[in-house]
């Protein structure tokens, strides 16, 4: 991989993102993190998560601002709408995810981007979660589907190929597509 | 199952959820809803997506507000922290599922909830995403873990088998711990 553009093609840093690979290549145990929510309960379906600390690069560090996601059901499913209902977070965090990668790439590979727009639809039969379905209709979503535009200055086969190697390298495509471990601990009283 | 309390018990509109239900068993189609999201890269690791449409119960709806979803790497991953880590999403979505359901469920039973928080961990090895972890290391979470407190006026026993019940309900849960297809079509130009 060659740097062929200016230090900050695309808004990306590109310098100190292979000074970053260098350094994790130095020292693995950089890249090890974990990242943390808190969800309070409101009311109804209504709850409220924050987006604050987190484990990286051997520290303890946190987001400049801390972020919080507000989440319901609208009408249609009984709740006060809120915010969006939690399974539709998927969807930008997927197109996000997607989408920096993209940046990154483009930026190390030379490609000036002028523009990226994605569209995300994930289908979802409720029969799963309303227990209607008799074993036969899952929770999440029967299939989800990305379209990028994408325009910069490169030809189609190279920008697919940038779109196709941030696709190999995302974390929420990777948690979506493959089966992610998760437990659930319960504290009462 | 019996409703055994108030018709808002835990801010639930449970006549509500349950003819829902009724409709649905009725009217199985009405359950196939498709969820949206729209995404714009800005600058570097920053996009930012909308979400606001959505189909279901047969028709076109939209939430009361649009909610708009920043998403960006923080300093220490070559970013300038306009918000959360596209992967760091899935936490709140994965909290807010359960606790929606944990709500529902805790309604349908006739249990007064006081109280609901969950912390939400996740452990990922950024080596994936680097491309460092020579194949051996995945792009998304090793594990997830959920850590919930719940207090009402039922035993633990109760308790805990209102967050199993929303565990076995949940759209996220599914999401991650199973496979979802997940397709990528590029437009370039």
């Amino acid at each position: 991989m060659t740097i062929t553009a200016g230090a900050h093609l695309n808004g990306v840093d590109t310098p100190t993102l292979f000074a970053t690979l260098d350094a994790v290549k130095a020292q693995p145990e950089i890249a090890k993190f974990q990242f943390r929510a808190e969800n309070t309960w409101q009311s109804g379906t209504h709850s409220r998560s924050t987006i604050s600390g987190f484990f990286g690069a051997g520290q303890e560090l946190a987001h400049e601002n801390p972020t919080v996601v507000e989440a319901d059901h609208p009408a249609v499913l009984v709740g006060r709408d809120r915010g969006p209902t939690p399974v539709e977070y998927l969807l930008p965090a997927l197109a996000a995810c997607l989408t920096s990668g993209v940046a990154n790439i483009a930026a190390a590979r030379g490609v000036a981007l002028t523009k990226v727009t994605s569209v995300v639809e994930g289908d979802i039969d409720l029969l799963g979660i309303l227990g209607l379905g008799g074993g036969a209709v899952r929770n999440g979503y029967e299939g989800i589907r990305v379209t990028f535009h994408i325009e910069g200055d490169a030809d189609d086969e190279t920008l697919r190929g940038i779109v196709e190697q941030s696709r190999r390298r995302s974390a929420v495509f990777d948690a979506l597509t493959n089966p992610t471990p998760v437990s659930i601990d319960v504290v009462t009283g």
